[in-house]
């Protein structure tokens, strides 16, 4: 049985995970992932919190060429689409940044949403029930995380027709897919966003995320100190 | 800047806390919460992925009494209709088990989206919409790790309505809250899930939830090793 309390190693483990991470759209290598490592970041998927613990998620590992040459086909006619919506100069930034590694990344990775496991009443899902979907989402960051503590890179593609991506996958009609990830070694993990870095967005501060126990209020009585240490918060990556 | 390499003592302390993270209902104590730990948890939460970079998420802190006793209002009466969607002996069951710990947890906190931020037009969000919502809930799972890490017990509580949760928290039409949460310090974090423990549902092997190239597909020759490391997998937790 693991011990209850973190040592400074332990968390600073995961801090660098969490501030660490990226994106992983153009470092890929060809090098294969070990099957212990992908074994293990699946079991760290598997292990986050579900609504009623429902464990609602399936993982599909792709490495077939014809299927990702579908997908990617899929992303290419999306993001053509996509990048009608806006105009230049916005159009050309939009169309010179890569955003994805389907073909060259070691392997891809589909999470899937199967709301009718252990259903249909499942604990807690009763009122909301995007709560499924939610627990699908962190399995995929708690994967992400994994990952990036193994050194791998995990790239997600949300730029896709999810029609295409259910026939490509052989999906029955009630399977919603959630993620579609490249994951893969890495020539490097970049030290910002992409986006950040190409001047597409900056980060937020956190100060300017916190609101104190109501929407927009940022000056509370009973928060006077976290007000302050929010304000000074260093960015950490 | 950090090493891009992860010693494993670092490794270590990422996955317990995936495997030790537990969602917390009857542990809470009254202790509150240090302004630095809160500090440190939003900033992981807030260095979560997020879809094109539009990192959508707002974090509303909340101590106030009177805000709390309407959430867990709407708690009783959602809890009340769902034991109302089953037969005993499961509604006995249901209706014996702790599912929040809104009052008696140091704070809450109400995790939103905002779809209007950085938009309309955000890269990756013109196909499928819904994964600026799937960033919150990265953002949430980043939380919570975070959380465990520093000894904070985090409870979702998603028996509630979110009509109700908007009025009392004064948000505006168009923000989403994603996930309601209750934080504080813990008598202990339990070994196993809850919901596991009282035996309303097992824990699937990995190995149940693992496809090959296609849905449904648990054979596949060129994913042979991977296949015996994954039904020898062992629970971690």
């Amino acid at each position: 049985m693991m011990s209850n309390n973190f040592n400074q190693t332990e968390k600073d483990g995961l801090y660098k995970a969490i501030f660490s991470r990226r994106d992983v759209r153009s470092h890929f290598t060809s090098e294969s992932i070990d099957d212990e490592i992908i074994t293990r970041i699946l079991t760290a998927a598997h292990h986050a919190p579900s609504v009623g613990f429902s464990q609602p998620w399936n993982f599909i590992l792709i490495k077939d060429q014809e299927t990702r040459r579908k997908i990617k086909e899929s992303f290419s006619l999306e993001n053509k689409k996509a990048s009608k919506l806006i105009e230049d100069p916005k159009k050309s930034k939009y169309l010179s940044l890569k955003l994805e590694g389907i073909l060259e990344s070691a392997i891809n990775l589909c999470i899937t949403y199967d709301p009718t496991k252990f259903g249909p009443f499942v604990i807690g899902r009763t009122s909301i029930p995007e709560a499924g979907i939610y627990s699908v989402c962190c399995a995929v960051q708690n994967l992400w995380l994994a990952a990036r503590a193994e050194g791998i890179g995990v790239g997600w593609v949300s730029i896709l027709s999810n029609q295409e991506l259910k026939k490509a996958l052989d999906l029955p009609d009630h399977i919603i897919p959630i993620a579609y990830l490249c994951l893969g070694h890495v020539t490097e993990f970049a030290e910002k966003p992409d986006l950040e870095t190409e001047g597409w967005l900056s980060r937020l501060q956190l100060d300017d995320v916190v609101y104190y126990e109501k929407w927009n209020e940022k000056q509370n009585m009973n928060w006077e100190k976290i007000q302050e240490l929010i304000k000074e918060n260093l960015d950490y990556a």
